[in-house]
């Protein structure tokens, strides 16, 4: 049985987190803790836990001290602040996972310039692992440190890997990257433009051209093109809770048609337990609730360029789902074990 | 030109009421103010209005120096915070229309058992009217201070007053009201449970047994009723930004049917502009951005018990839009002016 | 291993049983059908379920065959579908569980009145259960034919039976429910009152006065209270996918606090694993996507009024889950197998 | 007062027109018409207009007789049904506004291919004006028979136009227009995939590579620039009722900065009443209920593109509110007249 500690378990990541090891047949949650509700029962926060998790949240101290107790620590953290947390882990020679930004840059300029702050552990950077296991299984399996990819970063990477790996398949100077978020991805923040009543049944971009995404992405793509990549990422928010839709664009350098596309994804994620390549268009609710990313691929004959659709929750493969993944694959278990099941409520 | 003063206008019946004024033929915001932001633009809170309304907001004590300026003062402040505003507008001897429930309540000590605030301008009270100008229209006219009503109170008075004026038609021991609303209804909070990741999606109860729209109806009903009466009153939250819709639920003392309701309802409203009575069902939808009240009714033979069905757009009929009902009253305009054009947006 | 074979899979409820059967540690789904897509994968008409159940869909005829090689049937067919289906299966000896209302009701007289059809069993309705677990768990263990309660019926009956059993607790004559449920609930049609662009920041009620789940919820209270009870059931119909919340008004004839009413409560479902009780708040989210009924009580001192509050996901609780939750205790399995896990996309 | 027939009043379009021309002070709604609903009061089926347009709805056959009653036409009919209308309208000497795509397209070669239908009114082609008045109005002033623009294309073109013709600002190779539709867009139909259960809480991106908007977008684009453009578009369905956000791409051939691009856009649109140019970020809800088309811009100046958010209301700047934009435009009336009032819904 793997014992976990969750160290921020009341934002949206951390309690979904809370939800996915509570059905894991494997592990068990050894503790939750929360800087905002420390002492309070889990269930207090979220009631849909009640008679499910009613543990009580510790301090984030209280969890740095238990760290010995478990096997697994997973970070939801803010960036910049599980520095300490990591060297302690790592000391203690404990398996961490981390949902922050923090690990998942290997470039600590780009992290100090795109975060606006310094790194505080940057002798652990050269022993982390990116976790995504569709690309980085082999690494993931003796990692101690796992940097568990963004929501946005998973629907994007996922796809625009399989197409620059082509060799000349895409003009790798026109990759826009247009995605739709749900408003979990915000956070659980008292703030007004997160009401019902002003994010409800309506549509806005934000962060245009400086998206903290865009760097993860660009790291992510240009190792699997084996060169630089600038990508133009813009994310919006939609009126719904969970899910990300990414819709991608690329000139294609070749003449190539849809078959030839669905092929190229094929061969990089066809034995993948959690993308599904699909011949019908994505839809974002066809994934919530569940570790699948979804592809799907059109060419515009046209005007020659290849339009993907990738689809995520973004909780789950975008976050908490993921983190089991590699949590179960560096324990060495079934990779797949507690996130078989899609979410019942679907539709 | 009826000149008006809006303090508290970056709440959302503030806000509402800007728009209407905005549209208004024969009246004119003088003013806006604003707590929080004050000296920002109204077009920056709220940015919908950006070239329509872009008056910088006055703070309140700059508003408090202005009334002198206008001809209609309008303070939608929260509760308790407009007393002195009141005592130096009277004394000016200008219009006002309060959005609090500080003038509701004929009782002060009811005021202060269920407020429980200490009543600050008990002198005013005599004076002030009751703004429901479906009951009070000749006392409005004559009127300088206007307590407009809440938006629960304003759904349910007008639905029940119509019953119980009807002699032994209803056993008045057993009124049940049942609301829905939308979340505008709690206000532009920082509250977690008012984010669309939390409210959307759900319903919930709130305020049972106490909330203090409760006292301000049974006052209303029991003097159509011409006796005291006790109603249950639970308000819920439904995930929707505008609208109310109340059930209320009424033991039948004689033997009537579904038609003798209607001809109960038309000899009340069947004359009121803002009354619509229909035979077909009530949706939520069918008044939200318009100042109607629609009201259906259903008896229930098996069960000797009537059901009517009363909603409103609550930041409308059940704010903004009644308290310019109310200023064209006290001002000797048309009721109705500024008030006819359905929004634009149905469905 | 249980066989279970899917009669009418592609209604919301029958594909929600799909999903808690793909996940279920000793049940198989057999076969699935369907009268309007057979011959299509149960994966394109619910394209979540792709790489998930893509078996291809049985004509009812088909199904019909393919019952003598399933250990239980569930039909999740309209009211009056399922009659030839039910005798195959009791004279072929198997189990089933049935969604429609055709053997909910004892008496054949009230079912053919309130539902005008023709009942084609009525030899059937002697050897049905009523499949609500914490109710007549004892009578479905050895049954064969469960007829697996309504949505808006098991969030009603499990609340006022606890109330109604308590001798002399309530005044019968006085009681009301106003039901509020999710737009899954009105079923998979193409009807244009359900499209996002109609139902949606709306509300409205339906049925007022007749709907079909009174006499069921009157039956089975009845039985709870030794007499014949009649209640007022109001349904409405929100914006949001799933969830029932019922807020349920009962007169008191003792003299009782909230905190007497919640030991009444405990002393009925204190055990049971399906009902929560909650001391704060319901919220239908609380539910969604959960086999569990949760409810909390609030006594009104001033008016002498009980109001309990119940929430269930309908297509769980109120149908699927249940009917899950029926087959595990007639198939010897633990009660709750297959129906643990929270889905994970809360909130 | 402008007398007006509405052929095609019960779609989304056409009830929105119904709602803005019974606001006007200058015109009247002569009759409306229905293939569905003949017969019927138009408040049968938008209950909401109850009091407010009760007129009886006319067979499409009973609207083409009462054309010579009436000073304009508007056809909001789908595509290919009004060419005998739009014959009869001319040959009466009468104005028409035609909401389908019938008029829109130059080239009837171009029509035939993406609509599958043949133009059998191919005379008229070279008498139609292209209704975007901000970029036609002198042509439509004098015009008879106006082609009103699509939703899509509406907050396309008007941004795209500014962009390219500004001589050799962006590469007009590489323009991408990735646009979020409210579901209303897709009209009130017997859809399954428009349910509230299966299109809320959930975005899919649709007719990629062959949406017929396409042609429209390029046509218009193409003479602003005085070259042919191909252009990349791609529409989403977000699970809201109302609005179109475009957010556009275009890789640019000098070094500007976000001001250079909002001085292109001041050029443009500076003087235009219904073009709102926004340094702060665009989002739809800010110009739902309304006849604005919302712009803004940011640069980015690492990738060497700008992204420009272009913002309507679908069924107002997108469809009716356009019409009555041109029929004040080619009867003489200020183009604003009816128009100026923002939805009091707002937010």
């Amino acid at each position: 049985m793997v014992k976990a500690g969750i160290i921020g378990a009341t934002g949206y990541a951390g309690q979904t987190l809370v939800g996915i090891l509570t059905n894991h047949p494997d592990a068990e949650v050894a503790f939750v803790s929360s800087n905002s509700y420390a002492g309070q029962k889990f269930s207090e926060i979220y009631p849909q836990y009640y008679e499910i998790c009613d543990q009580t949240l510790l301090s984030t101290e209280e969890a740095k001290d238990a760290i010995g107790d478990v096997d697994v620590v997973f970070t939801a953290l803010p960036n910049g602040l599980s520095f300490d947390i990591a060297k302690k882990a790592m000391a203690a020679g404990k398996k961490m996972v981390d949902f922050s930004a923090d690990y998942r840059l290997d470039d600590v300029k780009v992290y100090e310039e795109w975060y606006k702050t310094e790194h505080q552990a940057k002798e652990l950077l050269a022993q982390k692992v990116y976790g995504l296991p569709e690309l980085w299984r082999d690494q993931i399996k003796g990692a101690s440190l796992v940097a568990n990819p963004g929501c946005y970063t998973t629907a994007s990477i996922i796809a625009v890997s399989a197409l620059v790996r082509e060799e000349g398949l895409i003009d790798t100077n026109h990759i826009i990257i247009d995605a739709k978020s749900g408003i979990t991805g915000s956070g659980r923040k008292k703030d007004i433009s997160l009401l019902y009543s002003e994010a409800g049944e309506s549509v806005k971009a934000y962060g245009i051209a400086h998206h903290r995404h865009t760097p993860e992405i660009e790291q992510e793509v240009s190792k699997a093109a084996g060169k630089d990549i600038m990508v133009q990422f813009t994310p919006h928010l939609m009126p719904m809770k969970h899910g990300i839709f990414a819709t991608i664009y690329a000139d294609l350098n070749k003449n190539v048609t849809t078959d030839d596309i669905y092929d190229v994804l094929e061969n990089a994620y066809g034995d993948e337990k959690f993308v599904r390549i699909r011949k019908g268009m994505c839809e974002s609710r066809f994934v919530v609730g569940s570790n699948y990313c979804d592809l799907s691929a059109r060419v515009d004959e046209r005007t020659h360029r290849v339009i993907i659709s990738s689809c995520i929750d973004n909780m789950v493969k975008g976050a908490a789902g993921q983190a089991v993944q590699n949590m179960n694959i560096i324990c060495g278990l079934d990779e797949a074990e507690g996130l078989s099941n899609l979410s019942i409520v679907a539709p």
